[in-house]
């Protein structure tokens, strides 16, 4: 049967979300986890709806999986230790012994008919922390980009806003190995907002600006987000203006884009999905 | 001559404040880089505001510290490389360039005659956060005590206004050491309150609560602030009411006291002195 989860994770143990043989990933140490759980026999495939890069977190990443049935069953010690189906609650208490707090499993819920985690997911939500203050701040350093530059944040939000609809991200992307250059890099960027945050669980009053950027599209490209920061807050910085980001958006080219700003900021925040 | 510093840390990485022999602590970090900054013959001796013990973070921690005069002078880049007395914000500089993000210099200025990080203080400010939530957030795990179970925030705000005023704290403390039992534990807190965060930068929305629970007092002793959050979160949870932890406050006794909430979640956030 197929299954729908709801994931979080700190991105910074793993080489990003998808399986690859040999280095840990967010995907590798679910997929043990769930064959544990569940006793599988044959190795699980999962499928999530944004593939992470190496050191990106997120807080409600989308997964299916298709796993064994009927599933083990579970030993109630409430009802006196009688068995019982395992439930998407115990697949959510199995996972999470293993792998929380690095990994945590947040839902398990059967899947809709036809449900594809990636294919049926019609937006995804990023957020990206920017630390801006004289000196690094030791308890954000895990979240957010450390920027210690002043930096024009009302530039930055019209930054943001140029970037607003559909266009060819091409000049903001990375391309994904052996793709050709006809890969359709075409996204509808639904929202895209800068803002500042001086709440006091992050940062203490007086230490600095915690900025945040929160995109939200039907799709993004290969370090399309991380691109975007870093060309936003060059804005911020005065090194380029929204003219020139708007230039370089329709360019469609990588010549003259900014290196993508560092992982550990970026965080999937959200995924929806048709009603 | 005598230095202020204003230090912050993550303090997973540390067995406390406090030098001793053989285990990495704050002071020690601290004391070892500034020693590399000044060229230090003599080992330094730091004093701090607040002794943290394992594991509990800090924003602003107050230092001092009596630097080898006069300090070592630096090549000014900008001023063509001539050679300048050493300031505050150079050691800001060599100390974050060896020990960031772990422990960041905030501040380093010349104290004032007479200043003494530890006895000029009047007050000083924790915080403690919990994460109410079902499942642990892998994010907030390393500053916030994860508490599945459901919590009456406002029977929390209760027990902590009763803890409000001066008390012999005997009942929330650890003695130390070698301390016989005469040692003077009373205290008086000036503000204790519990509140709730949903801001987006935590947690994300509908995962649950974070909440916060803000205590100043002119002094604190030990596991006195870890000892008050257990309490109060066995108040939220139901496990006893305000009438039970004002009983235990007076018992004046270390006999029904729960054990200290863990480290993770305390932060010492600010030191105020006279002006």
């Amino acid at each position: 049967m197929r299954w729908r989860l709801l994931v979080a994770y700190d991105g910074r143990g793993f080489h990003g979300f998808a399986d690859q043989p040999g280095v840990p990933t967010v995907a590798g140490a679910l997929a043990g986890a769930l064959a544990r759980a569940t006793r599988a026999a044959e190795p699980l495939r999962l499928v999530c709806a944004g593939r992470t890069d190496a050191g990106v977190h997120a807080r409600g990443q989308v997964v299916h999986v298709d796993l064994p049935e009927p599933l083990p069953e579970v030993r109630d010690r409430r009802a006196g230790g009688g068995a019982r189906p395992m439930s998407g609650a115990d697949l959510v208490r199995l996972v999470n012994r293993q792998l929380a707090p690095a990994v945590v499993l947040r839902r398990a819920d059967p899947a809709q008919p036809g449900f594809d985690a990636r294919r049926s997911a019609v937006a995804r939500h990023y957020r990206y922390l920017v630390w801006n203050a004289p000196v690094p701040d030791p308890l954000l350093s895990p979240v957010a980009w450390h920027v210690p530059d002043a930096l024009d944040l009302r530039a930055m939000a019209a930054a943001a806003d140029a970037v607003i609809g559909g266009h060819d991200f091409r000049s903001f992307c990375r391309r994904a190995r052996g793709a050709g250059p006809d890969v359709p890099l075409e996204r509808h960027v639904h929202d895209a907002t800068w803002s500042a945050a001086t709440g006091p669980e992050v940062g203490g009053e007086g230490t600095g600006l915690l900025l945040r950027f929160d995109i939200t599209a039907d799709a993004f490209c290969h370090q399309m987000v991380r691109s975007l920061v870093s060309a936003c807050v060059d804005v911020g910085r005065g090194r380029r203006n929204v003219a020139d980001l708007v230039a370089l958006l329709r360019s469609a080219t990588r010549a003259g884009a900014p290196a993508p700003a560092p992982p550990h900021g970026l965080c999937l925040v959200d995924v929806a999905y048709a009603p």
